[in-house]
């Protein structure tokens, strides 16, 4: 037998059930039919699914681990989104919780093709923390945008986002918030400094353009949502503009089925993400420190011979709290603060000089090392 | 204030705390930061998210109904899903339970090209109810795949459709299949015969070359998973291909957290499905027949302008179900087995004509109008 992708489930069922729906996922996301009724010896024995092990996590809730055939993936990213988890997704007792990055998806895929260390070599950041802040809220005409663009540039932030919710709208057409953007922080180009990271909607060709706009504009970092682009657009884009650093964001993510640490640390990253924005703890959203910790540590793990993709904690985030979640996350981080520094309404310039002031003076050195 | 589009959203929520959450579930999904802080006059009275009502539908569970600015969703299919659920998928206490299909919306999307009149007259159905099967398993070469179809097109089945994990994978790829297939059901043409639907995946690039390819070979349907391909794109391929007819697939349909008549009914018809495929109750996934009731009666629904688009109940359906699944569905229906089929093995026309007899001899016009 050919080497499997190896997929790990949480699923709620009662211990003397566990063995046949561990069996029904598996056949659910492969052949999804009786494999009674398969005689073709090669679907027998490369391409049903196989349950490898069932252990109880806790009562009534069990970790699967089945391997799937990876020919069955090809070398699409929404395919193995779809083999991984397509129909399982509709059942409400399973989870997604893990996957093996094997060195085929590895290959196929490859990861971000800049990471933490060119995001940081862009700004001119050393070993330090990045900044990050967004532009909103929707509804401002280009003018107001960029108006803000600036004022966040002249507190020294790293990188300005457009929220997500920035598409083509009437009332601020992408082409020209790009350039209103990028127009009001040119005159404060130097090396190394603020860079404005536009988000792109619509289909496959629109994003090209948008991109190609934003390439004009001397733009190169993006902001896309891999779920509401799909997989395979956002990784043609990847692989077609690799001057070009994208953020991924989590809308539509869902995660409540898939494990945030997976879909938004490791999957997003697989598929050329090179910075992940996700929900911090303690901010608007429900996700525990554990899962932000791990998060963040699949972002960055070595050892695939994946670039490290930037964990992006954001959501509710105040300047107040740098320093902690310096301590919890350490240099390879990127801080994103948006509302917290809007609110600050006319000095949203000395807001941002604090906030950037407050990431540049941590003690990066003294923190311990095994944190 | 310009019209608004209205989602409704169930969230479970203390009684105490309800008013809060959802004015912050407002915000979330129109401009993300703290309203105070915005002293833009168009943004306040046309943008920002408006809580209209609170209903308490048990203890514990509110329906909230909020009204957005139509103009946040421009005329892209996933900034309108940006907009209703984007951010608010990752929280754990709301599901998104419906949405009005106000005219903006109709105008800019118009449902289903073909829809259920067109897919019936393409096989010569009349008024009765179709049939539907799937070609599985994955991991047959294209020759086994389109001798299935000829003993499935032989026992007089009107549409044969790929499984949803067919895709482009090396030991099946997608030109082969479909060239395959078309050859083995070219000799048994006749006016209003079998009906093959290939499966489209990968990027939009990719997605059309598969649609140019099989319209070559007389192809008239084909299989989209929009949650794979991203809303935007099956909507591109929709507009390019007014001569096609587009079955929607659940896959990743995630649908614990968008309600399954909304997403699967409602909105997939609203972006272009002439056909749903969902999962039926009492069949390998938890759907309840009151779910897949008001599944069925949303992509039917009349009084919006848009076409029908046809429900399809799948998932482990069997023979013997058919008059059961008219009794509830009625004829305005699609049904969908697959597996059931295949089980029988050397007897595959057989159980095929078993199963179109079945659906051909019910007494359409003795059901109940009101059922």
């Amino acid at each position: 037998m050919k080497a499997r992708l190896k997929a790990l489930y949480r699923i709620r069922s009662d211990a003397h059930a566990i063995e046949a729906r561990a069996r029904a996922l598996a056949v659910e996301q492969s052949v999804e039919m009786p494999v009674a009724a398969i005689d073709d010896p090669f679907v027998r024995a490369e391409i049903v699914g196989q349950v490898e092990t069932i252990i109880e996590i806790e009562k009534g809730l069990f970790g699967v681990r089945i391997a799937l055939g990876q020919e069955t993936v090809g070398n699409d990213p929404a395919q193995l989104l779809n083999m991984l988890f397509g129909n399982s997704s509709l059942h409400d007792d399973v989870v997604l919780h893990d996957v093996e990055l094997i060195p085929r998806l590895i290959e196929t895929f490859g990861g971000p093709r800049h990471g933490l260390h060119a995001l940081r070599q862009r700004v001119g950041a050393g070993t330090r923390a990045l900044t990050c802040t967004a532009l909103k809220p929707q509804g401002l005409p280009p003018a107001k945008l960029a108006l803000l663009a600036r004022r966040f540039a002249l507190g020294g932030i790293d990188y300005i986002k457009d929220d997500h919710g920035l598409a083509d709208q009437a009332y601020s057409p992408f082409e020209r918030r790009v350039e209103a953007v990028a127009e009001a922080l040119r005159g404060m180009e130097r090396p190394g400094a603020v860079q404005y990271v536009p988000s792109l909607s619509g289909d496959l060709d629109t994003m090209r353009r948008q991109i190609a706009f934003a390439r004009a504009a001397a733009i190169t970092a993006v902001v896309v949502a891999p779920m509401l682009t799909g997989w395979s657009n956002f990784f043609s884009l990847v692989r077609e503009n690799p001057a070009i650093a994208f953020i991924a964001h989590p809308s539509m993510g869902g995660v409540a089925r898939i494990a945030p640490p997976l879909l938004l640390g490791k999957l997003f990253r697989l598929i050329g993400a090179d910075a992940t924005v996700f929900p911090n703890h303690g901010g608007r959203f429900g996700y525990s420190p554990d899962v932000c910790r791990a998060l963040a540590q699949e972002a960055l793990a070595t050892g695939e011979g994946l670039r490290p993709c930037v964990p992006v904690p954001a959501g509710g985030m105040t300047v107040a709290r740098v320093p902690e979640m310096l301590d919890f996350y350490g240099a390879d981080v990127m801080l994103l603060i948006g509302g917290a520094l809007l609110e600050a309404g006319t000095h949203l310039t000395e807001a941002t000089t604090a906030f950037v002031a407050e990431v540049h003076r941590y003690p990066y050195d003294a923190r311990p090392k095994d944190n």
